[in-house]
């Protein structure tokens, strides 16, 4: 890798980062639930969550639409983290195994494609045990605009 | 329809009726977001919740977690509502527009299959003025045991 | 409705239909598997195929492939009516019974959405009786192009 | 690994093959697609295509359905690996890139979750280049019986 090479890498960890501390400071949902950004880089992001009380459905396990949530989120964070404007078109969850009152749940995004405006994001939600709780999938559609306006976005083919 | 018809009709409206408010009561999740469950009949359920401030995500419009969060609740109904406990195995959204701070959503649910142990639900998400907001498909998992103990559950074949 | 709407409304079902007959003439896939456009309007289209010997798996049921390629071709008809160029990003679908060798399956495609370049569409696949055998969901993704070139391409706001 | 863990394996992986061999002699569909069944071991399958023309669509692309129908091949053998009799209940398919005649496909199903009647795999289609041309994830349901008959089931808690 020369010199290029790694400054763009950097920029692109960077601008990332700058990017989830800009939209997590807007995100009242996922501020509300009590979820922390704990990393994002190009295409990556790992949120996590503690499962409140009310949290709970009535077989008094964690609503998977709270799990889904959390999922949702770091994929929203994985799909924007180029600076493009970038949207959930649909998603796909799988329950493995129920989360409980107390769990802290820890969701990473990866992104498995991103080609024209469409992109697709596999996220893993765990326990604290590293017990995998759910497997999500998240399409993502690019629409116009920048989460940071005035920066340059991350282009393909130019991955820094 | 004879009248013994017409009353096992009439006792699978009142079951469903009874497992919704005894399931509502239990779920501190739909009652902690604000929502309403409007009506539940067998394999049928609709719920309702209004989008706050504190549902919005960096876009400023309803996170996608809480409109799936909403008809997962009304599928969560709808499933159960044969008193055999029942839980999702998986679940697919599709957003279709956005929902705004205020808007009152109406979550609709209604079986499209059951068989063995599972089941296929659709929820179609709609807002105050009708439009819809998104389309999501249910995957239901028959577990043992019935949500109000001691009933006799709605049974296959005999769906009073 | 006025004559304006009269004719607009007929152009469209003229389109569509002259739209399924030239993608049906290029169509391999769907030749080959005996399927038959039944019926092609806008944002709809009804394809039947009957079940092979050579189409059955190891349970010596219809290879769930050969459903979701009926399901598949009547997505395609339905998302290309218009003549913009259209393909899909995703699909799923549900089983609900299995089909058998003999059996004359049919698959009605209906738009549910469109917006922008994405659409949603369901298809319900069924049996010569009726029963249903599977759901399945399309995503599309409007591309550059029309499918009759030279033609002007229904448009979203101006439905004929 | 003790010795009998190791001889569990080799039976395991043993019998996984054998299966393979029972279920792909049975596969009308399979084999008349011009499918091969390159591995099979406890949870895991790859099965090879070479797309043929009539395996286009009027795009002259391989037909979404051929593309499913190779990831569901290799879902069907890997869920079936254990010796119990497992079908699918619903798949999910995203398409990142076009496959065209002559590709020769190769799809990888992997286990990522076996819960109670419940499965969950993730399949990667990927051409001769190595270039992923679809992510599938299927859910299967275990149904009574064995792929072969006498044999012992590979049973949860005993991956052997």
């Amino acid at each position: 890798m020369d010199n290029a090479a790694i400054h763009r890498l950097t920029d692109a960890d960077t601008l990332a980062r700058a990017i989830g501390s800009a939209m997590f400071a807007q995100d009242a949902a996922s501020q509300g639930l009590g979820m922390q950004l704990k990393k994002i880089s190009p295409g990556y992001a790992c949120v996590t969550m503690t499962v409140r009380h009310g949290m709970l459905n009535s077989h008094q396990t964690c609503h998977g639409g709270f799990i889904f949530t959390l999922a949702d989120s770091a994929f929203a964070y994985a799909c924007n983290s180029g600076n493009q404007n970038t949207v959930a078109s649909g998603c796909t969850i799988d329950y493995l195994a129920p989360a409980r009152e107390g769990d802290h749940l820890q969701a990473e995004a990866v992104e498995q494609s991103r080609a024209g405006r469409l992109g697709v994001y596999d996220v893993t939600v765990s326990n604290q045990e590293g017990l995998r709780i759910a497997l999500f999938r998240g399409k993502s559609y690019q629409i116009k605009g920048e989460v940071i306006g005035g920066l340059e976005s991350r282009t393909r083919g130019d991955p820094a």
